[in-house]
């Protein structure tokens, strides 16, 4: 990547879900991402949620992220 | 869907427009959606708009949402 | 356009980089996401960044913005 | 409309209210402000709200909106 | 009430469910709010989100929203 | 003013200025603005500034807030 | 109070009304507050807001504001 | 103007549009709103849109702005 | 549950201390919540903060949520 | 000051703690940070916050500011 | 720049100053910046704020924004 | 510290950077700023984001994040 010259990026929103913590939730968005849109190049969190499950621990967790990718 | 299984979801931006109300300007954006997306989970009313006739009425209604779907 | 008729847009977020000024990175972005998708309707800025080069000049607009089009 | 053509629109913030619901509520308000500001153009909800009767019955619809109308 | 005496509400964010509208969860939300708490003087939107069925119709509004009431 | 009556309010925005307090600075605007308004019902604080003086001290308040009143 | 060691506080939303001004309305509400539910251990204002006489003065002050305490 | 002294301002939200780019927009609204206001002393920026033509081109800009002035 | 079903859930905000980490202050207060409230639902991160002790390590995770559970 | 001219200005986020009030706490650290920073021109509110004394009381007024100051 | 190697930015909020136009106000700011703090890398626009001059046109434009630089 | 104390605390604003994870992140950024600044007291994450690898897999987290410390 050269700074200075025109190009284009474009972020989609998308949520991740895993029960192993936030950067797994993360990681598991990002890699499904990547099998179906082109090269992710960054991710922003937007929200952090979770289910709780019926023994009142942490069921899994839900990270809404937006991923970036450039468009070429 | 059982809860704790890796997976993801993507959230899309559309807006519905309606002369009949709120709610069918949710239903007019999820039913073009759904048509071209895959199976759609849930939505996310962003904002709620509007056009103003010349006889000073509702024109119609604009409603922005996100709409969420699972990724395969 | 006729107000009242039921239809539906939907709105992508994409980032325009340019380093000759804010509008040039906004036309960058627009030039962009027309080729792939369909005809842009509208835009709207979200944020303003850049990058700043080794002589503390601006070497680059980061417009961050979402275009709308119609859903047919 | 010409869209390029230079000109200016104003935005004037008011609620409207109704114990008809929120699309009567926000007429009520386009109705008056039609009739005391210059044509107006188009709405965005900014809030709803409402009031509760005694017998725990939605007593009336507050809806904040902005109208906005052409400054000639 | 008397404007200008000290005094002191309490707000409580709900969720009201509704296959039947947004008004009509609002109203969910307000019914089973007031049998618990005490008299409710006001609500306050927050959000407003819903359900899709399989058939891509709404399956139902979900509206967060305040109440409040006047602890005595 | 009885519940449930159709009727609509405007809010406008004022910047009340005073070297007194924060309560002073909100009095300032309220009196001015009756004085070219309709009677006001009720004010909103927006947001919290102020002037600082060459000998470290505040130097005035200024208090950005919103007044409204009903349109009759 | 020690830092590290696990522990859980709770937050509640209220409102405390006085027309002696704002710091006033905060202990009204804090107040209340105290006698109803446990100790409380601090605070944080969320809106400012008030009522306006029919001779043009602030009437009340109205201070929405959380108050925290330590669940044991 | 002198600091410490009890005034008034008031503010308007406003939009201007231009073909010229973003600084035009603004001075359009400004220019426009100067003559049926009173004399304008600042403005703040509060959105960045606009639309595009059917050649992928930026038609115009609309920027919404508030300008402020003081109340005599 | 049955979705389309009238039904309402109640939202309390809570803040989970831990010197583990961020996963480990959620179940801090989910667990304590649980303990206190009826069975919990989901919760959604509000904020994440934290104590640096003298040695400039972060001596503990406070983290800010959600916790929703049904009002029966 | 003149208006025109190419000037630069930096802000510093602070937090002022008073017994006394409000505007005795942000007096309060506009007075520290004038004796370690440059003179300082103004400031602007962005909590307010405290601490609840075991009596019941508010103990300290916390409000966090940003003081702003020219660049030479 | 290496990513993945752990390292730490600091980023400081100016203003820039300028009647040439929006570009030439950030400019301005990361200039000064640029000379009293150390190589900077990226910046983020907050707001876009001017000053109107006694002929109704922009006397300056004042852009508030974030600049970041690596700390070594 | 003695609560009700006339203080003054400072916030600045920094990125941590670290593969490890986020908890990582924000211990490398104040690691970073205690030698730099004086002693810190507490932190509060703005965002957290991070690089994309070229394999799909998280590259890095870069918490931004504000750090405090007291005035004295």
């Amino acid at each position: 990547m050269t700074y200075g010259k025109g190009r284009t990026y474009k972020k989609v929103e998308v949520i991740g879900v895993s029960d192993k913590g936030i950067e797994a939730a993360i990681q598991e968005a990002i890699g499904k991402a990547q099998s179906s849109l082109e090269k992710l190049s960054w991710f922003e969190v937007q929200d952090i949620r979770g289910h709780i499950g019926n023994d009142g621990k942490i069921g899994e967790f839900q990270v809404v992220l937006k991923v970036a990718f450039e468009l070429k």
